[in-house]
């Protein structure tokens, strides 16, 4: 067997930090070298973290006691601008670079510094770097130094609208994506807006007025559509934890059977590992993945009319951040595609 | 001050009919004659629902004892059908009903028996009874000896699209309603769908192939519109117990900035006591209006597009079901709109 | 009728300050005269509370715009220190004071030095003082001009514990004390245990080694006992947001049947508006008096063994706190004990 | 490698039946060759436990279609009464059994036939089977034909007092276990008091006048104890679907230092693969343990006195349930003790 791949992690305090943590300490193939945290060095994760006790024996470390270059590829799970910052020097050392905040999801720096409100620390790096979408990137992705893993929401987004945008099936000038997230996605940080006592038993829209997951949505579908892509996006906030939901509406440009739209959505699935398409009739339920890798998805046209809907749920932290990451991982060193990422989700 | 309203309650073991209890115990001019239920009769009321303890002292009895034409006003809270079969005879004897079932929500009969899969009780009955949704209807149901009280979906979506459709801002042929439900909806059988352990910390959408709620949405807003309106509704089951928020997106035909729309939404509501358009940028909350009548919403037009979004929350119970029929018999009797519907919700 | 009652609120941004502001908003003989934050000041309370909105206009002021020896009566809903310090300024003006915090619980300063760490601010004034549980100080309430408004497990637990103790039926050297609250208890400042995500679909312990109710505790039993009182306390956080429930265990010093335990309840509650002892057999739930101010009990002797256990539930934020607050407001000022405070618990 | 373990289980319908699959879908020495259910035959796993799509390709069957006699073990997930019933033949056929259910968790069968109100089905099996609890038994497990897999309180509150009660530290005529568990535990059946709208946001004591594990627990602790143990035994509804928490209080016989006891709990459980001794100051949270088979606990002397306090948490499902009977089985065929049982807890 080959050596195990040496990891780093740089910002494990967060959530999207934790469950990377909980899935590669499970990964047979990798080491994890080092996790860095200048707050927490010096702190056991698992006294962060206490589903970590017994199962994983590793200290936050500061950047400097990180020694970084000695690995083989270092995940960034830190606030947007790090891992830009840091990226020349690990890839001239010939270290990879996974980021899962936003400095490698957008190819047009101008949108990115108009969503992002600062200059990008690393334009050049752009061109290079690879959108870590494995169901549309798979073969870019094995050779890449520099992923930009997706969004949350535009994972779920994407995989909902793939076989209609790759199929030319829809009016893209008009879609409407309405889409529902676990709290988990605003962080572990101290907010009065995100306490307990604040969110519990309640749901409300944000984000109204713009969302840095949109101009994504956009430029990424724009891609597949070859042409741009109108998205009206509106997130809603659920009183759960973890669990993204989709649904996305769009006009048929053809009239185009219930059953042709599913057998279309299957084929177009048939191989990937993490994309489950639900039979006609059934909608799936974000706690049927929750803490795995997968989206599953059903595909509707209600009444018979010409709006085609599709519903999509993934884990927020692991389809939509974690479990990509080691997706994304996976495939730069040639391992199996699924390997450490067979959770089975808790039901009930 | 003049004699109380005479109340009889035929069906009050549900959610609804709890839900008239608690806000019928605390009207100051109303006295709850008799509750029927052939199940529960000889059952304390307060034995089933232990919050009205030391409040009500009422006892579930057979339809025979109830002797419902001594009423002035029955309130039906059971299937569909039942309020339809006895509507005759106590109309004939003088009292008035409100139905918080579906028999008189829609006048178009043929649209109704394909949706509830019956012949109609009293086809007869029908044209004369009025949709009792008093921000549209206010004079209507004053005079009215039938009530048909709106269903949960169709109030949060008409409060959110009445001043655009009568102003005649959007594109009527393609309105997409992406609506939120608490769990309470679903009623108080005992059904494994359910369950707290099949349905808490999920989320998921469900009636993709036809909510009886859609007829009633499309013939409400077509007699807005004046012309037939196309809908295309996605409902969601949300993990909590009380709330409805709807996000209503349709195009606008007119090019109108945001301030404007605002303007015309303030003024089409500033006398409405139950309908709250929260200031522009911010985001209705289902927790603001629990245990409420109040329906409170926002309009946005994100990027400055032409797409307009009205997010819009009510309790399902309350304005959505029971608090609307009280505001209603308020009507009715000509009590204050506003009577024993003040209760201001819990927060946190 | 006599003249409103003039209500000033000192810290009013919390969520004791919230739900005094909900109850008195709706209170018939009561006139709020100003809220102070020094944080918020110029901000209207219904911006904050969007439950607020349309039902009570106020804005946050600065202590001193607050004019509070206007008032009759100063709620004080701050940390603790607050109270003490302000209150020999107001009750020399003849203003009453309610302090909602610890300043006034307990008689015993040594104690109360060593679990609140630092010196009493007016520790003259805590002999005067009055430990505002009204079913058991009712009579000295009503002429106090200092209130201490007990902390929301001792009311649970006194209130389970009262009659046992009156009626010397218990072993008072071990008094088992299992208490869970909902997580508003821990107030509404951010921080990172009190995220949503850090405490939803959760349960635990905690303050085992000491929390500031266990004094308090008690010394109001060795009051109603005569003699010192060992009470084994430990708190739990329910994933909840209002609800507190205490299961009491004691050893019988003599052997009482279950009925005539029932019966003693009963007696001794039987004139109490906001006690309710519940049929042999039932238990209590939190939901059945959330936003209320009652407290509802049940009485046990499993087995027919010595063990006597009682389980009681309040709503934290009102019997144990505000509400209980504005009880003892309406004593203070000769107003029926209930005014205000008639909420029906919504269910579901 | 050897043969895999063929399985079979009675009865997957239900929770602890879904959780066997979950777990057994993972195992790398299992083959499920049946899984019997009268009611779903011929209807795929996965369609009744949509988390188990392209996870498990296995439909229910009649018990007849089952061959179970060609199995090396089955599981029995049904209603009390079931394994009793089938255990005979099978035993006789080499097979071994262990029941998830009551009828091998109590010896004394007076006992058992007054708790669960039938006559036992086959009580000359009793002696010869083996209680389950691997942390007590495991020698004994390793050689048996029928395993009565604990009860999920009894498993928490046994682990929390086994230190005490083999040391001889605590009082065991008066032991208190105030135990709270989530609402599976109540199990897949369609029930109006645990539908969502009932159970949400609440919480509530229960079953105070007897609870079937009440008898379990004094058995197996009086077999520790060497002498009859008196427990009072409270349990609570937490508004969570998995997870138990039970905090048992005792008094202690001899003065034992905290540290002392802390030390006695590390030792007890160094071995233990399951059982996490939390450091002293620390209490364990129930989604620590999520969807794992370990319990985690801490023990307190509050305030020095003579109470000793633990606090332990599992979940109800897994170590509970589950994941405890294949424990049993890895103990039974010689396999790792932890294969299959590796989940970490999701966090958040």
């Amino acid at each position: 067997m080959a050596d195990k791949v040496k990891v780093g992690i740089v910002g494990g305090t967060g959530y999207t930090g934790s469950e990377l943590l909980r899935i590669l300490a499970r990964h047979p193939q990798v080491s994890i070298q080092s996790i860095t945290s200048r707050g927490e060095a010096g702190t056991p994760v698992a006294q962060l973290f206490p589903s970590l006790r017994s199962e994983l024996d590793l200290i936050f470390c500061t950047p400097d006691e990180a020694n970084l270059t000695a690995c083989d590829v270092v995940f960034f799970a830190t606030p947007h601008g790090v891992a830009a910052a840091q990226a020349k020097a690990l890839t001239e050392a010939g270290v990879k670079v996974i980021d899962l905040a936003a400095d490698f999801r957008l190819q047009d720096l101008t949108v990115w510094e108009k969503w992002y409100a600062h200059q990008h620390p690393s334009p050049e790096l752009v061109p290079t770097s690879i959108y870590g979408l494995p169901e549309v990137n798979r073969a870019a992705i094995k050779t890449a130094m520099i992923i930009g893993n997706p969004g949350c929401y535009p994972t779920a987004t994407q995989l909902a609208l793939i076989p209609l945008l790759e199929n030319k099936l829809i009016d893209i000038s008009d879609i409407v994506v309405d889409a529902k997230s676990g709290i988990s996605g605003a962080g572990r940080s101290a907010k009065v807006d995100m306490l307990f006592a604040e969110t519990y038993d309640s749901f409300k829209a944000y984000g109204l007025n713009g969302h840095r997951h949109l101009p994504e949505i956009e430029e990424r579908l724009a891609v597949m559509a070859g042409a741009p892509v109108n998205i009206t996006f509106v997130p809603h906030l659920l009183p759960m934890i973890r669990g993204i939901e989709v649904t996305v509406y769009a006009n048929l440009t053809k009239d185009i059977a219930i059953a042709d739209l599913q057998a279309l959505f299957e084929q177009r699935y048939a191989n990937e590992p993490f994309v489950d398409v639900m039979p006609t009739g059934s909608t799936p339920e974000t706690r049927s993945v929750k803490g795995t890798n997968r989206c599953r998805l059903a595909v509707y046209r209600p009444q018979g009319r010409n709006k085609v809907v599709v519903t999509s749920v993934i884990d927020n932290l692991t389809k939509g951040a974690a479990g990509q990451a080691v997706q994304n991982m996976n495939l730069l060193f040639s391992l199996p595609e699924s390997m450490g990422l067979d959770t089975i989700a808790l039901l009930p």
